[in-house]
């Protein structure tokens, strides 16, 4: 069996030359659990602190020792467990970076691929599409009249943000994305009511005269700057989801801090956000995700390649900010 | 009529020798409001930043001219509204520092003062009380089983932030404050569970021992710092009002911003209070407010003096943070 890991402890921003693709025995079944061969990994943003011993307090990986760790989906080739045969769909969230994985039972969740591309599994209906659903829907409470912005709104999370308020009702959803390309994906298939552009000229002051002062929910995946940006105008009594700063996860310098006097001015409402703790809410994201998936109303572009071999350079295209949509590896 | 004006511009911390007490002609009544003659006047933290230009965006008063802005409490000596009679006891925000003030009729709110001291509304029934209120019972909403934190625990507002907690529920009430005395005031007088002595050394590894992981609701009055410590401390989760940050209202630096890494770890919910939002719920809250008063359940020191003249002093004290309670004139 094939997987990544580190070639070498991490201090820096990864790149593609950090990674190595060894060969592996391949992991026995655990007892009561499954083995699966992984059709899909997952790549996220996160997974670059964690490299460094930076997220949440969880160890790096042993290099050249332990698969990069990732969200993987694939079907049962192994069953010890009585709820899974073989040739059943599952979402792994501890897959790892390899082509064959092991897993509690409890933590080899079916997935119903019907019409759908597993893959799926990974983005629209997977972490990212939970991340934005817990934010929106049970933390900022989105609903009719909203008006919420999202950055880094052509990545998966920013995506599902954006689509997920307006199936709850929102008014207008904006995002904030890179570059042109990344616009166009963000108002079109996305269908955003508008975008704009962070590396062109004068977005901030379009950005103010069409909704300054009017934006009642933000959702912050980015920088402080980003936020700095957004609570500077909200409107009163707005909310802010706290869900990242991708910009600070591989800076030299810990992230500036937030001045505590615009949360005040603006009586705003903050709410950081982690994922984990909403993994128990699985169905219950489901049964709203999934058929806005159905409809065509809920989708999230790929940046997907094949094999394992190219999982190094998605990567490095990923937490250098130059890819679109959710970076995964079909196997 | 006697009334207190800046001496001059401002641009430090105020100290007395600021400050003027000049003559003045008697306000007339404002066409359909009334005039008062005020028995007690307010001194609160906030002024200092105003008087500084740098509250809200609200202007400092001009030297020599404008009064001190300030709440106050007194009598209806001439009425021109069909509300209010010669005799009211009357509530004026915006009275300012001096003995006579007109006030429209909307402006002048009757306070039912049988069986209390008039000065109460300038305290536990007063803004310092309406904030209290709004922070715990409408932001935070304190309820069975909280664990609250407030710093500034022996002011007006802290002081009253434990006890409207603890009438509401909380399972233990604990306090910052500068000083024993404070402190035995905080847990005396005041009935908090436990005070710590900010003062003192060690106090921060004792909260850490007593209380690490188990605060729930955080009322920040004072610093960045003791909001960062308080956030350490606090349970997943918990919920934090953002009331005020008086150490650094003459501080030559703007204050630390505040690390949103803490608050997404803690998953912690930050609401920002603007008092000035809650005035309209006035009555709701006397209506909570002026029972626990009766029964001696919310109390609030006074660091109380006689005459106009003993302002200025009194302010100095209040905002260099020597005194103990709230900062009220008796006329």
């Amino acid at each position: 069996m094939k997987q990544v890991v580190l070639a070498h402890a991490l201090d820096h921003r990864p790149a593609a030359a950090d990674f190595a693709v060894i060969d592996a025995a391949p992991p026995v079944c655990p007892k009561g659990g499954v083995r699966v061969q992984l059709s899909h990994i997952s790549m996220d943003p996160y997974v670059g602190s964690r490299l460094r011993g930076r997220h949440m307090g969880e160890p790096a990986p042993e290099p050249m020792i332990e698969a990069i760790p990732g969200h993987g989906v694939g079907r049962v080739i192994e069953s010890q467990s009585a709820e899974h045969a073989v040739g059943d769909w599952v979402y792994v969230m501890d897959a790892g970076w390899r082509e064959v994985t092991g897993a509690a039972a409890s933590d080899a969740r079916k997935i119903d691929v019907r019409g759908l591309d597993p893959a799926i599994y990974l983005s629209a209906l997977g972490m990212p599409g939970l991340t934005a659903w817990a934010g929106i829907t049970q933390l900022a409470k989105v609903g009719e009249g909203d008006v919420v912005l999202v950055d880094a709104a052509a990545g998966a999370v920013g995506g599902a943000v954006g689509q997920i308020a307006r199936a709850r009702g929102a008014a207008e959803v904006i995002g904030i994305a890179g570059g042109p390309e990344k616009c166009a994906l963000v108002t079109g298939r996305y269908g955003f009511d508008a975008c704009f552009d962070h590396r062109s000229e004068s977005w901030r002051d379009q950005l103010a005269e069409r909704y300054g002062g009017r934006i009642s929910v933000h959702f912050e995946n980015v920088s402080v700057d980003m936020l700095m940006l957004a609570l500077t105008h909200m409107a009163a009594y707005g909310r802010v989801v706290l869900c990242g700063l991708a910009a600070h996860y591989h800076a030299d310098q810990p992230a500036p801090g937030l001045p505590i006097g615009m949360v005040i001015g603006k009586r705003a409402k903050l709410h950081g956000l982690v994922v984990y703790d909403f993994y128990d809410r699985w169905e219950e994201f489901l049964s709203e995700a999934a058929p806005l998936a159905r409809e065509g109303r809920l989708t999230i572009a790929e940046d997907r390649a094949q094999g394992l071999a190219e999982a190094p350079a998605v990567f490095e295209r990923l937490v250098s900010g130059r890819n679109t949509g959710k970076a995964l590896i079909a196997l």
